[in-house]
């Protein structure tokens, strides 16, 4: 694998830009436990985040938006779910599903199935249980919603999270995005990875419920322009990561000012920063 | 218009040592997105939040706190918010309305005339766009909870913002309060303005409902004062928020820095900070 | 009273390092206000929190996890909790029950009547007054959620506050934890006293729930050593706070500084550590 080409660096790195100038409104349906940190880093990147998931508005609040972000963390929204799903569809607005715990029990095998055959999920991001388990049905059989550490991505395996991603992107028809020590994202026809994950991202709640999020931002900005719109939000994301594991290493300090940190850089961050920090890798034919 | 006198200024900034002495007891039914920041602003500032929303004990909770906060943010409440206001205003204590998102959707607007002509609100804060959708019924049919651009409060509209609040204060025999770059704030018969509101208020979730928060501790704890109570509480944001800023700034951090220093300014806020930093300003008649 | 033996310390210091290597899966039902801070503390010590509350799926949820928190901050999830406390009942996971605003609403007496007998509860933790209104139903009728001011536990009373705490645990065969400015934690048979809660802990919003996420990690992490992990929980937390004021006073900050430091201290703990700086006395008969 490659580090992509400095011109196409550099036009992933405008996704940042695009952020804030257009400023997207992103509806969010997603769970209790990290709503407050998807918000704040959708208003960080640049985007207006609105959390309505009321089954009688969800729709009509959806139309009004630039993107739709569906996160299963609560299983408790599947109405508003399809509702605002099936009009973002019909709209052509970017729909990113997060399938969160995906077959920790069987109301989340069944809720994902309908989510996933009733909506056309434009991107859909998850650790690498939950996209294992959407390639083929198995996975941990656990309560959490963790990765199992059998699904670590390392670099002796990536090149082979990258041909399954491909393989579930081309299936899907969508972008697909896991998460792990190195991140992969292909849409089947190109397939990135990202190095330098930081293992802060597992010590605070919400680091893929933010990320999800974040790419609801990106997408919702840039619907002509999704893949790249995807990279540049992992990419910052990864970017913020490592700036703010620095500022908590030089002061000492835990997780919870990593998390100050990592919003506060996602808030700070410019094309410019993004084309010098970020880390980008395209997956050849010849990994595999 | 010109800043409040002195002795004004005095007996007002007294507001912030009442809140701490009395230690009001706060009822808030509010959304899920903020509602954490709307307890610690309220601890921040001397009050005891209390967030219960459940329709079998709503009331019951009421009647035994100082003050009632109805945050429209998740519309899901009605029947908690409607018991609750209904007792707080037969046992005399002030309630606080906040219109999130009002007229966004068929929904909003339904629930909030029920909870303008079922309840009396002592005071309603919202952005421009929800104040003037209060007035009138006009706005915007976006998605959003962020006022329209333009809404913007400006120096050069400010005046024209005044006399629409202070009108519909007297229609609705309660305070408003519009926040902007610029606040406004009045009862119909004295109307206050306070400038520097900072961007980066806008660029965290849950500034709006974090005021809304602290006019419920501040009225509740001087609910013979109201006036007073809502300017100071008022005044105690902006200032905050200026520290905030000057923080952030002095440090090179981001919007979670900013929050971070913004709920901290109002723990440490006193009456005489107060006094030296709020920023306030009466509108007078030659002004319109 | 005595601070407790040498070797006892170390033994009980070495829960800290369990949890870390243990990384127990925490299923948490609890409320909206604090959940997030709930979830990044049990993340701070090496567990992995699940919030699930959706009654279709908490008993299957909690049979994938090693301990079970009941949280009545909100009170609307009696069904889940009921479901999935009997399943942690069965397979002998610890259930850690927070009596959030006991007495406070005919609603919440109700609840709480049900939990405790239907579901027994391996340790309850809740504040004083809390704990009083377990004890012989007495207790305030405020709305509030902070314990009653007649309520403080003070050097003069805390030997009454052990023996009520003993007492307690004794009839419902479970461990006691009250919270104060002293903190008190009885199994019956032993009982132990923590100085040093400081008073920062009562201006954040979630001392208490955090506190309480934490036994589940530690209990969770510990199953066969109860006793030790509860001991070592409150010594983690009550050290935490007091590293966290120190830097906050440093820093000149407020209540948010003070929070942020706090989870930072739990994510930085170690054995070593909590030997050093964790305070607990041991209640004997003849403090009686």
């Amino acid at each position: 694998m490659n580090l992509i080409e400095r011109t196409e660096k550099k036009r992933i790195a405008a996704c940042v830009e695009t952020v804030r100038k257009k400023a997207p409104l992103v509806h969010c349906i997603t769970n209790f436990v990290t709503v407050n940190d998807c918000a704040n880093i959708i208003l960080a990147a640049g985007g207006s985040p609105t959390m309505s998931r009321h089954p009688e508005e969800a729709a009509e609040i959806t139309a009004g938006c630039n993107a739709l972000v569906l996160n299963m963390g609560t299983v408790s929204d599947l109405e508003a779910m399809l509702g605002a799903g099936a009009e973002a569809n019909r709209l052509g607005h970017p729909v990113i599903l997060d399938p969160v715990g995906a077959g920790a029990s069987a109301l989340r095998r069944r809720i994902l199935a309908q989510l996933t055959t009733q909506i056309h999920p434009d991107l859909i991001r998850g650790n690498a249980s939950e996209i294992r388990f959407l390639y083929d049905g198995s996975g941990k059989e656990t309560g959490g919603v963790d990765a199992s550490p059998e699904d670590g991505i390392t670099w002796e395996n990536a090149a082979g999270w990258g041909s399954l991603a491909a393989e579930l992107a081309e299936r899907l028809g969508c972008i697909i995005s896991v998460s792990g020590q190195i991140d992969v994202l292909s849409d089947g026809k190109k397939t990135y990875l990202f190095p330098g994950g930081c293992p802060e991202m597992s010590r605070i709640t919400g680091s893929g419920c933010m990320l999800t999020a974040l790419m609801g931002a990106f997408l919702g900005a840039d619907p002509g322009n999704l893949l790249d719109a995807a990279v540049c939000a992992q990419g910052t994301m990864n970017a913020a990561g490592e700036a703010a594991r620095k500022k908590m290493k030089e002061s000492g300090g835990g997780t919870m000012t990593f998390r100050l940190h990592l919003i506060d850089a996602v808030s700070l961050m410019t094309g410019g920063r993004w084309n010098e920090y970020a880390k980008v890798n395209e997956l050849s034919l010849c990994d595999l």
